[in-house]
């Protein structure tokens, strides 16, 4: 551990050198810039990898889930690290309903007899995978339910798979699925088997995606051995993440509350989660037509598809208490604007113990608020206010933090100048997603962030990773050359969701990793052991999110301007928007080339004779789309970009200016929300990002007009077009209504 | 069977009526196709799918490889069927090498010791397969060794897995290497491994290729079981096929042959192929690396490249025997040009039983043989002599059709129209391989044959296969516009090679497939009993190959005027072209994109640093090609090719020209062949297709410049340039010298 902290230290010397000879911060003056940049130096002083550790083995020392004594433990063990700091923290508590299980069986009853294990066994060389408390392995917010039938094997369960099936001639009405994790969020999985008839919904990792396949398993290695089971909430989160009793408001002691059936993410179908041990007696026991190539996976089994033979019974109960969920919040007011609030968040709650989700992420987060306090002790002031929280439930989908959102709403679209997320951190790759303008001002601060195990900026690693993975070689030229980071789009998966896309407030999600194997996730051996020998060993990357994070907030805190830039935001819808019409030009031909296909009795000929043929239907014409208006208005959102952006260096030397500027540029975002929200989610009210109707973490772009697309809905694209474009419109006309008269 | 007899005769019907509406047959005028249209509908009475059935039966009764008891009684059934069928037939014999095995040993002797099985069970439900006579399972051609080294994974064992392997830092100097069977043909494997240094090489067939990850393992299923081998040569036929000791002239009593150790085409280093069940403890015994993603396979172990832990002793002893190899040859004499042959050929050795592989195809040849014979009793006159081969000793690498072509060059270049070949043969649909000129000839064949289970011709079934099975719409779109069939370029796998690739002889490879799986391929379990189980259980395809090689032997031998269209072949040629012009400029972004990925440092920083890195060797600069004069060439062969054409069709008028074009045709596509060969092989002379010199079967077309520009060798991409230039043009002279004066 010394070494690397040795070398850490020599990193940022070299970088403290390379970034004297460039005092330019996005939003500072010159002279404010060399101070800012002066804070940041007294800031990494006082950042300690060592105490990253510590804090992660102390915080996920026990069992810590949403309503467990654990739990509590670890808020109030947080509030004293906010309050030691010298921060102004406050637990705020919310009452939220929480499933968890009561009983749970699983057995194939025909044509032999298992019953599945459901039980992950304790190691030696993990010291807290025996412990009391542990939640048993479970999909939290699947229905109670007592269900026999068939099974079927799903692939990943998606709604392409189902369509795979048809022309199998597959029916899974009334049966049993079993459906691998992956490729979406798994709460898509039991949602669409429900959709298609299903009565139950069995998850399992199949060890091709995460288990010996991958490399050697826990705890040998770091991958999923034969009876570890992903926990995890199966909500239908993509309608609205939260306490499913208390849409659009907190969930506060005496907030009005649904009934439990009129909860719209509740799912109506049992749901199972089960290790790869436990799937393959009953995947053994299918018989049907053997599984598509792409849908095999790693067990040594021919895979069938079923149904036939294999029928299993699935017994699952829940408690359904409403539990206390303790939000930790912190604050430092803001010396000048104290009404404009940066707001950084990491949870707290785990599924077990979660060294590394959420703890990784938590202890970079404190580590962060630590040196801010000593900063403020030795005399700095933030000229915003800085308000820190550590989330309790994000677990079972985001609750700490929508309910927070949901009882502050109208506070924090008053205040909130933008949301800095963070989760769990490990070793490799800066990731970085968000509002499209913070990319910028992102990539300032990744090119100022020295990776801690080759020296080089952050900035700098990751292109090199990206270009070393891209697809062609035109690609890998084109990454190289680059000089800016791409910022991903946000769907959701983390605490980010009500603020970005709710409430339309400006949003970072920062996180290090892509090095190191998941097999943990969810289970009992993320675990503090598991993270030494297998994660950020040495606790570097936590600081190197500390760095990063704490970065984004001195910057939003103090900048004379604040640092966001709209042509990138432009540039980046033109480029959805170039991406739909795409999408719709390839539809368009896809379903031709399919259309003749059928008419020409092609799929029948290339059928085996031998086997039952399944006609396809024919598919839908679908329609040239009108975009003209939607160019235009990305045109005028670009002209106006540049324009503002004249403006917000004018502004550096003119405070009225500035202060015109500021009040309303992080408004910006807001008018790109739509007032009705989208399609059968009125909830997600962004029109640039949501998660995917059918992906659940994986973000859709233009998601109205997107879906409607995907899902062959050609009027409701064409309303999605014109409601995006004058989303477009609105954020044109705010940012024109700066620039005027300057 | 009798249900599928009924299905067949009544599309036979629906055909008649189909092409009697169309009595155009390429190279024949209007009444003489008539006829020939009436000839072919008496040749298809005669056949019958029952007795391609019993003659599969009766050939496969018992293990017959070159050199048994059972490879010359089947020489001597076939000589007799030839002769009961009318045919003046004999036996050609020839002094072969042969190596058979004398000790096989293989065992894990480090970290633990397991002993190879290396031997295939007899089951109950396949009656031939616990027969005495079979070849133990072996790889004709290994060397003799005794060697005992570290074990490497070196996944399908091609050089781009050695480039992997480069990047991982491991070498394989003095160790023995595991295979994958798979993606080349198999004797590339040793020769690579041998190239880089190892002294052994054990080839496997991983169950995720062929075994249980396909589907149901024999005998429940037709994949590969925990035990099945396949055998095989691993000649290094890249070089050329035939006797090793006698390359260029036939392997007489009397030829002079070289020494053994002279023989460039015999492995340097031990060779054995294994079972997956053997497989595994070998491969779950290796440390080092965990094997990149696309390397690992379907057994239930994390696959790890070694070296390190896995140490291995392999032993092999062969006797080196010369054997007789039987070719059964017989004819029907030509009414009009005596001096112009149509060759058809099929194989008669197994590896041990051979139903599918070579029965299946040789009993349809038998059947068209003894068609072909009761149409001569009744009267029928080929006016070009028929020569049906049953060639003995393909599976050690050609060896029976090579000598024979050795032994018989001079008259086979003067009078050899063209060879049609076959091999095993299934359900499914028409594949059909060979020399351009003759596409648009096999298209009219295909139209006017009738798959068996559809009803459809064979050129429909195909294209609606190649339709669904495009990569994307728009190639699905132009295949189903697409009114001819697309002949495959033919590398190498059967006894066409020495008549295309070393004589230059237009050829033909037909047969049908596609629908079954083929865990049987060179095992005990290639049965009678196997094939009527999983492959063309009724023998009705047996009959459509018959059909189609039939009328592609009665056309050739009565055309008036014949069949080559070398319009086709200049825009294969020009395809081809741009497939080689595309590499090169593939090549030099790829190139110029790692080049700059080195120079900046991303490989190193997109590396784990955990891990030792190893730096990637600069690739060379691609120069620019001059393809200006091939350009013209080949548009001087469309030109030709296109005024031959209008030439071809007042030949069937003007028995003079006709003669002067027939005499010419079937010796043009000599003028393709370069006269020092192809560089390092100089027995492959054709300059348009040859088996690729690291991929065996597959095919590389414009071989020359193809594998001059993959192995980075521009001065002989540059001189190959030139010699293909010059073999295209010598090909329009000979078209125009035809034209001339007409």
């Amino acid at each position: 551990m010394k070494k690397i902290e040795i070398l850490a230290v020599l990193c940022l010397a070299g970088y403290t050198t390379s970034y004297a000879q460039n005092a330019a911060v996005k939003g500072f003056t010159t002279e404010a810039a060399t101070k800012q940049l002066q804070t940041e130096k007294e800031f990494d002083k006082h950042l300690s990898n060592v105490r990253v550790g510590q804090n992660i083995k102390e915080l996920a020392a026990r069992p810590h889930h949403l309503g467990s004594p654990g739990g509590k433990a670890v808020a109030q063990a947080v509030l004293q690290k906010f309050k030691e700091y010298g921060w102004d923290a406050k637990i705020e508590t919310y009452q939220v309903l929480f499933p968890t299980p009561k009983a749970r069986l699983l057995e194939l009853i025909y044509p032999t007899r298992y019953v599945a294990k459901l039980k992950e066994p304790a190691f030696a060389e993990d010291a807290t995978s025996g412990q009391d408390g542990q939640l048993p392995t479970y999909n939290a917010w699947g229905a109670d339910g007592d269900v026999t039938g068939e099974l079927v094997f799903v692939n990943y369960g998606l709604p392409d798979d189902y369509i795979q099936l048809e022309k199998l001639g597959i029916d899974v009405k009334g049966k049993i699925v079993i459906a691998k994790y992956g490729r979406s969020w798994r709460g898509i999985k039991p949602k669409v088997a429900y959709e298609h008839g299903a009565i139950g919904c069995i998850i399992y990792s199949d060890p091709k995606d995460d288990g010996f396949y991958q490399g050697e398993v826990y705890p040998k290695g770091p991958y999923k051995n034969d009876q570890t089971v992903q926990r995890g909430s199966v909500m239908d989160m993509v309608i609205y993440p939260g306490d499913p009793l208390t849409p659009d408001v907190g969930a506060t002691a005496k907030a009005k509350r649904l009934e439990r059936s009129e909860a719209q993410t509740i799912l109506k179908i049992p749901v199972l989660p089960i290790s790869y041990g436990d799937a393959q007696p009953l995947l053994a026991a299918l018989g049907g037509p053997v599984a598509p190539a792409e849908w095999r996976g790693a067990l040594p089994i021919t895979y069938h598809v079923g149904p036939g033979k294999a029928k299993v019974h699935l017994k699952i109960e829940h408690n359904w208490d409403l539990v206390p969920a303790y939000n930790v919040i912190a604050k430092i007011k803001g010396s000048q604007y104290p009404n404009q609030w940066v707001v950084r968040g990491n949870h707290h709650d785990a599924w077990v113990n979660g060294a590394d989700d959420p703890v990784s992420g938590l202890a970079a987060q404190l580590e962060e608020a630590r040196a801010i306090g000593l900063l403020v002790k030795a005399g700095y002031k933030p000229k915003r206010t800085l308000v820190y929280a550590a989330w309790d439930g994000e677990e079972p989908s985001l609750l700490g933090s929508t309910e927070w959102v949901d009882d502050h709403a109208d506070e924090l679209k008053e205040k909130a100048v933008a949301y800095i997320n963070s989760d769990g951190n490990s070793r490799g790759f800066l990731g970085a997603g968000g509002s499209h303008a913070l990319e910028v001002f992102t990539s300032e601060i990744a090119k100022n962030v020295i990776d801690p195990l080759t020296g080089v900026s952050v900035f700098e690693r990751k292109r090199a990773n990206d270009a070393v993975k891209a697809a062609s070689a035109k690609a890998q030229r084109a990454i190289l050359k680059k000089d800016t980071l791409s910022l991903g789009a946000l769907g959701t998966g983390s605490d980010y969701s009500a603020f970005l896309q709710h409430l339309g407030i400006p949003t970072l999600n920062l996180g290090y990793g892509g090095e190191d194997g998941g097999g943990d996730y969810h289970s009992i051996y993320d675990s503090y052991d598991d993270y030494v020998r297998f994660k950020d060993s040495s606790f570097v990357y936590g600081v190197a999110l500390a760095q990063t994070a704490g970065r984004a907030v001195l910057r939003l805190a103090n900048a004379d301007v604040l640092p966001f830039d709209f042509a990138s935001l432009g540039k980046v819808i033109n480029q959805y928007e170039t991406e739909v019409k795409q999408l719709a030009d390839q539809l368009r031909e896809k379903y031709n080339a399919e259309n003749q296909l059928i008419k020409s009795n092609s799929y029948k000929l290339a059928a085996d004779p031998k086997d039952k043929f399944i006609a396809s239907a024919p598919k839908p014409d679908v329609p040239a789309f009108d975009f003209a208006f939607f160019d235009k208005t990305i045109q005028r959102l670009k002209l106006s970009a540049s324009a503002l952006n004249s403006i917000s260096v004018k502004a550096l030397t003119n405070p009225k200016l500035a202060a015109k500027f500021n009040n309303a540029v992080y408004q910006a975002e807001k008018s790109l929300l739509i007032a009705e929200g989208l399609p059968k989610r009125p909830w997600y009210r962004h029109s640039i990002y949501a998660p995917g109707f059918y992906t659940g973490y994986g973000v859709k772009t233009l998601p109205g007009i997107r879906e409607a697309i995907e899902q062959n809905n050609w009027d409701e694209a064409r309303q999605q077009i014109t409601i995006a474009t004058k989303a477009v419109d609105r954020l044109s006309t705010l940012l024109e209504n700066i620039t005027q008269g300057q």
